[in-house]
């Protein structure tokens, strides 16, 4: 049945009919686990926060509050705990892939399944030089996340970091921008260069090696970032992006996020004292913002 | 010049080159600024948080570091206090086309702007019954917005209610949904339906009455969802954007963003107690989510 | 049986003793409830987070992990729900008294009770000039607030105001402050006075109106910051102080913490405009932060 | 001047006063300052939010708005820059050092100087196994910090950590707890033990190894919270405690905060599964919260 039968269909008072349905989509969002494996030598820790959205054939709750159709919010949080459970997984895409296969199995009239998986990263406790059985610090606002999107057509899985900081205090510089009526940045040949890098990548395909896939793309982002003489933020990004699709073969395309995060020299002239480079204002906002994806040719 | 000419001129270093440049922005985020209008009888407060980001010709920084035809994100960032100086507006959309205007006119390597503001809600001070002068207290987390993408060819501008928390203690529902394995929640007939409501309006044309829109919509929801006997959030949803689109005649479309943050009955058994649904967990996660658009037909 | 004494008793293991125990308290945070109160002609609802910390002969748990003394905090989330059920109450005040008195009567051992609830503060909605009897919306980041402290000898109630964010555009300055090497602000004669006000009153006693005086305290924190000519946040906060203890008979004493909230000029010179005191740089950092209390005399 | 001579001194309107000023401090909060150390082999890079209070005889501004005494709170934003450029420290503890004795130098009526500082903590980016000489990463939500308090008699020096999240999968445990009509939770054998650690320490004297007991404190902390066999959250903190004394001899005291972020078994039985301690939700709130100060005997 296409949407457009379904709309005369259901259509019960023509009076309140000023628009049509085009887009919608539900689901349950920050569904937190904690999944513990107890292997014999250690135990894993996986912390997730999952959101689930379905699409299909879900008209007639909007129009006429009929709910047969509707798969509770509240079922789909229990089905990540019961799928949690039931399965061994060793990475947030593949946990992403058995619930939007499940969303599609069971429900026929769901045509769409979009997960998104948010992954905190735990890091062992070093103790004499020995990462720790079972206890574990938090590493902090960095997050790994995956969004993947079913449908019975396709699927697509892109991976990303979140918010990993950086700050470089040197071999970074701003020079040569359009100098207008609206300008008063002087250019600047030694600046700091401070971003939370923000990294999405396209999978060719769903069966990539998604964790190595990970741990080379955020050493290539640290990597470059460290090492590239950096002539803008967008120079940087671009030569990020390019490392990265060339460390990474089974990517598609990358998509990189970067704010630029002023730290502005303190004027110490009217204290009777240079500036030499050294003295700033950390801001947060405003920010400039630079993104760009660049796909493999 | 296209796209593909100029991507061949400047290829530094073949080696290097493992993606192209498929789709790139940057701009100023966050920019904030208060505007006073001193009349005579009453100050006006409007208190803005923009965001700029422009697409272009803006390969060379990416790919080379020539800044040549960067306009620096701080010249955006000063343009927004200079154009809000100068001049005369009453709702954020007026000032968002002539931020946006500006760019494409100045800068002929633009081939869009988008422009993105937040207004900070201030309501006047009410003494004896009288609205103050000058006087005002925050209205709280609740925002106006406005998004405004144009190119050469075209201009979309799309405004909103952002974070306006709503809640209702009877008159909702939610029955009758599918109840499978997977299923521990019961029927509800009377529950609690709390929410904070996202709301996104597309304009037809660029010239409607920004300000009457903005209020009837806002009334709308209000309305909607006090009065509406819900079924389910999805129905209460549709019902306010049939009525937003009923109200508001220049609006083509309308997006809703609803979550469902529970209140969960809290067991009274256990204390020998029975809750006669009136004594709840208030939660904020996991929530579920409901967005939908409805276009005129 | 004296904290020394006890002291004796448990010191298991000599060696470890580098320190003793001088102070400790434990209990529940952040429990949230809804209570509804269904009454003939309206509902009422309460939305609270409750803190719970208990102090007394609770050292055994600390130094030997016997928990026999220990009352499970998730019992005193329990008890938020129980007593929340069992009891009316028309005031945080009362319900916090409430819970106090029973950790006291219930547990011997307990020595004093520290109940702290914050009210989110909902506003029912208006339609045709009426309140809703059961919609309301969130009147914003504004809470109301009370902090309780009771031991076996004593009770203090401090009732309070948290995030009450106001601006007023004239009838505030700051001039003649001290000017030396460190001094580059200029003298205001004219200046956008912004803040977040936050108030705490102690009760003289614990059998306030407790309701009245919360509204006289709001209004007057409203009022006089709307209608005083300021010479400095500090004066404006100490004539606040002075009203609220005017009109509020039943209190003791009143801090208020006032953070001043700079909107900074723009400076539009280079760009060939005066700054007319009407465009400004909205900051939420650094700010200043002003506190006192004042005592009935 | 006596505090009380002066008040009778500047009461203009005898009318008005219902009440005295009993306390009052004022300064400057989030002045956000980067200081990059140039050195021949590698850069220095310490990023700070200064938070200033003073106290004194800052009636005047209260009373009549007589701003002559006041040292105006821009001016303490300037001072931060101005001592941090002129000045070289290896810590935030002598950096709170220079800063109180200047206001208490330079102004003579300033009775008291509170400094608090928090660091935000960056890690130098590894590559090929070797820290990098100018770039770095974001170590997460973790703060160094100290509080100061200088009056012309003494002085106070407090270091801490703040937002140290841990957890820990088993060698945890909570038995034998007051079980009574409110009580539900179940006794647990082997519980995750998840925690947030904020620790402050109070140093003998003003000239400890500010950096040396700030890296063994953190050990300390790591280290306990890892190995002990915990019998409770309470233990665990005062073990972390003792052995904290023990290491670090010019430690007075010391004040440990550590919420009990539950992982909560989700219950598996109505799906068929055991829940093998394995499947737990996540939560933020409620939470205990457990506190003590340990002081060397």
């Amino acid at each position: 049945m296409s949407s457009s039968d379904r709309k005369v269909a259901v259509m019960p008072d023509k009076s309140k009919k000023h628009g049509m349905l085009v887009q919608h989509f539900y689901g349950k969002s920050r569904v937190r686990m904690t999944k513990l494996s107890r292997r014999p030598d250690r135990h894993e820790l996986l912390e997730l926060s999952v959101d689930i959205n379905l699409e299909g054939k879900f008209e007639d709750t909007f129009i006429t509050g009929d709910n047969s159709l509707v798969v509770a919010t509240d079922s789909m949080k229990n089905t990540v705990y019961v799928l949690g459970a039931k399965h061994d997984f060793d990475s947030i895409e593949d946990f992403a892939k058995i619930l939007s296969a499940h969303f599609l199995q069971q429900y026929l009239h769901v045509e769409g399944a979009n997960i998104s998986i948010t992954e905190d990263l735990w890091q062992r406790i070093d103790l004499d030089g020995k990462p720790h059985q079972h206890a574990f610090f938090g590493a902090g606002a960095e997050k790994r996340s995956v969004t993947l999107k079913e449908t019975r057509q396709s699927i697509a899985i892109e991976s990303g970091i979140d918010n990993l900081r950086v700050v470089k205090t040197t071999n970074s510089a701003f020079l040569g921008f359009i100098r207008d009526s609206y300008t008063t940045l002087p250019d600047a040949k030694d600046r700091i260069f401070g971003t939370t890098v923000s990294a999405r990548w396209l999978h060719d395909g769903e069966n990539s090696d998604f964790n190595t896939c990970y741990h080379t793309a955020r050493q290539a982002v640290l990597e470059i970032f460290a090492t590239h003489a950096s002539l803008s933020v967008q120079q940087t990004l671009h030569e990020i992006a390019q490392t990265t699709l060339e460390r990474c073969p089974s990517i598609k395309s990358i998509t990189l996020t970067m704010p630029n995060q002023h730290r502005i020299p303190f004027n110490l002239e009217p204290f009777g004292l240079e500036n030499r480079n050294e003295i700033f204002i950390t801001t947060d906002e405003p920010y400039g913002l630079i993104s760009a994806s660049i796909a493999r040719t």
